[in-house]
């Protein structure tokens, strides 16, 4: 992390939610030498009081109108069901000059929301979302260097203002990112895949488990492939249930196609088909080796 | 690793199948300072020569019978399926005081196969399975701390010889292993819901979206938490088909439980019923700390 002052052009920063997302932002700031006023915004006074008493932020409190008061840059990593009714209720005391984000983890629900709760002045917010994260959650979970090397969808409407776009990008390359604009629909359908369906899959199978550990000490004889598996679900379940239903839409016709590929499977288990079972294995593993050499790439 | 000259009482060890698993059994050995004699046996001369200068053992060639003359201890580190044929044609080679252990993940199958192989010999014959594996295959795939601190579950039959079960726990210890004992029909239930399934799982997301990445570039925002969910569907399919097509019968019973909870939780998202969600990722998230907690003690 560079110890030369931050490159970031914004005098005041608000982030609202200091957990994983929020707390990282403001953590790498920090770390990158940040020069102006960081600004938070949490949902209780001992939270206030723990994110200052951590150092995440200059000031904080529970009245997101009141942190946004002056400020150039506002972050808005918080559940994406929160997003509408939070920009309704800020959106008079948002400085005219105040560029928006988020940093939800689905972009149609967020960009509706964010269209009724902001009006005509949709082209100030940035919908966003950093492909960065780890199971953990709360003022404590977030990191510095989350974001490096990270990839950040950033998925502009038409009416998004260019200089605001700029801002926004600034602020994910300062902390590392690699950002990339999408569209809206496509960010939607490329997460369903490659995030939201493997988070139910991974809580469904837990649950499942679970019910089957009270009987017998199961999860005592798992292994490294298990822990590994299951990571994702260990993740916030109010947040992911949020996620889930806000990507409803993207999530259900991958969720049909990998539950028809599991009844495929099934029965080529009860039938001894092992061809099959072989060339489905084959074909993950070779399309999964890919993806990790791609990923190993610099 | 200790310096200390191994503990392990046998002389000759062979060890049939040097991949991931053998690989690293045979590391471990030497790293302990293990003195006697390692022999391995492998599918191919070019495999030999490999093994030979990968420093894995003292001798290797392609001839089981050729490798176990005169050992003391046999450790069979091949696919489940391959056991039973393997120790058919054995039998005459094996010395008379040689110990027969096996690494295979089901045991029921295993020891069927074995007693049909073994006949009456069946007592010196201890059913073992490490708890312990990497995505992992071939030559290069192990490593001497593969075992450290790791379960070996050990599922001797009523016929099983109590020397030879000390013999073969012996060997476990020493690679820093914790060695349990277990039924073998438990033992392949317990690890029908914390590995088999969830290799069937992994396999067949990767799967699925192998055909959705031939259209659209998904696999690249895919983050941290997609490649630990699917790191175990980068493992050996023959390997793992085999697994898969042994343990059936405890298989199909979680896939069962698993498909039910998954058809659940669909129609939870299509009707938006988030109470539902969140109430069963709630369950998951606690279940997998508590997993977690369990894990980091000592």
């Amino acid at each position: 992390m560079s110890v030369a002052r931050s490159a970031l052009d914004a005098g005041v920063v608000t982030i609202v939610g200091l957990g994983l997302i929020g707390g990282s932002i403001a953590r790498g700031l920090r770390a990158t030498g940040f020069a102006g006023e960081l600004r938070g915004a949490v949902e209780t006074e001992a939270d206030a009081a723990r994110a200052l008493a951590l150092g995440l932020v200059d000031s904080a409190g529970v009245d997101p109108a009141q942190a946004v008061a002056n400020a150039d840059l506002v972050i808005l990593a918080i559940p994406v069901g929160a997003i509408g009714s939070l920009l309704a209720n800020l959106r008079r005391a948002l400085p005219a000059r105040a560029v928006i984000t988020d940093t939800g983890s689905t972009k149609l629900g967020v960009i509706r929301d964010a269209r009724a709760g902001l009006g005509e002045d949709i082209g100030r917010f940035v919908p966003g979302h950093p492909i960065a994260g780890t199971e953990g959650s709360g003022l404590e979970a977030g990191f510095a260097e989350l974001y490096r090397h990270r990839r950040v969808i950033l998925t502009p409407t038409p009416e998004t203002d260019p200089d605001a776009l700029h801002r926004v990008e600034q602020l994910w390359s300062v902390l590392g990112a690699r950002v990339s604009e999408m569209d809206a629909a496509h960010h939607d359908e490329v997460l369903a895949a490659t995030s939201h369906v493997p988070h139910v899959l991974a809580f469904a199978l837990v649950d499942t488990l679970a019910r089957m550990a009270e009987r017998t000490e199961i999860f005592e004889y798992a292994a490294g492939g298990f822990a590994d598996f299951t990571r994702i679900a260990s993740s916030d379940p109010a947040l992911w249930g949020g996620i889930v239903g806000a990507n409803r839409d993207a999530i259900l016709p991958v969720l049909d196609r990998y539950m028809g590929k599991l009844a495929h499977l099934r029965q080529a288990i009860e039938q001894g088909d092992q061809t099959c079972l072989i060339d489905c294995f084959s074909r993950a593993k070779q399309a999964r080796d890919r993806f990790t050499e791609d990923q190993d790439k610099p």
